[in-house]
């Protein structure tokens, strides 16, 4: 399960005066993305900062192709790199429904210790999950 | 001191696809509004809440009479509505450059602890402020 | 068809430090709730405004009863109040999952024309879906 | 004129549950930061758009070292990369009131014509102002 699609739509309240998406708002739909992957996993990202590990962007990088529309119908497919370590890193992928390629994108997140705000390792739990 | 005056830009990822500020950023505006009322009385909202108290919004009702554009600059009015007790009563009204009156708003926020979640009065600290 | 339930789950980046959804970010979630409503009689808001009527809000009105959380799957209640003529109004409950009542809001919106920027009526081909 | 500097205060609004400002909400710092550059050189982003030349974010990339708190007073420190020619690059920093470095961030926007949606040079008095 390296990889995941989730879709959803495109907000009134996401568009800005160009008549499309606002750039900036892409940052939440690579969190949606990422965290229904989890989800599928069967790992509840909520659970996982109640549990005392979060998991804070320290890197985000988006290169915008093709504008999104009000009402749009996006999906976005999210894959992760590589097995984690301290950090976690995604690809994604967000299509409109004629599915043209709107926008690729990487993320680096940190697992950090809620507590002490120090760096951890991947719980074993998420290492277990991704083995399958 | 029971008006204040701040004033701001409104930023092109306000905007939405009818070409002006989404009526749902207004929210933060009258935020800004108050914060920077408590500010004047040398209260800063942030330490408030390092120290117990929050204040979340319970009541917002905002009427939208004119449209605010990209790049505006925007003048918020903020009048404390009466002497609070449990709650605090907030109007407010948003100005452009030309002083045309584009948003009339009133909040009533709670003054809550912190720790047990639960109502409190009015901080000592703020009434003594208020007398001024 | 006078009201129509949405489900959607409650986004990290709209939360606040406070740990609950933003009392601000509560105005898109209502804008989702009238759009899948119309969707559900047949209506595009998209295709409406295309081609030529707007529906501005002009007042927006919310009680915040209980916070939603993050990943909360919330559900929003949308009932029209009364047929619309010039403006359209909105009820609005939201709920979490265990039925819990979270948010009251109303909204007014106006049928203006694209083209002039002048009020309009309802058009016709909306009020034929009300009378179903 | 190559680098300039703007500062504004993180609102509530703009936090996340994490206690920090959610990192989605950078994008409209930086576009603060690109905007208020503009206008010292005297370049109003609002009229170049009402001229007919947008300016679309085709890249965002940000590195996120500290977290920025409510209320802080950020500053943003904008540079142009080079002389722009179909497509413009800033680089920017932002610091928070210890002037501890919290980002390092890039954009690069195209220059679009808006009437055709095609790409076009930087206009010429664009490129004037940048002689200074």
């Amino acid at each position: 399960m390296r990889f995941h699609e989730f879709s959803f739509r495109a907000r009134y309240g996401e568009t800005d005066q160009m008549g499309v998406v606002y750039h900036g708002n892409y940052a939440q739909y690579l969190e949606m993305g990422r965290v229904e992957w989890l989800r599928t996993l069967g790992i509840s990202y909520r659970d996982m900062e109640e549990n005392g590990t979060m998991l804070p962007v320290i890197h985000l990088q988006i290169d915008y192709k093709k504008s999104a529309k009000y009402d749009d119908m996006l999906t976005i497919r999210t894959m992760l790199k590589k097995r984690p370590l301290v950090k976690i890193e995604f690809d994604y992928e967000i299509y409109n429904e004629s599915r043209e390629l709107l926008v690729e994108a990487n993320t680096v997140l940190a697992f950090i210790d809620v507590a002490t705000g120090k760096p951890v390792k991947c719980p074993d739990y998420i290492l277990e999950k991704l083995k399958d």
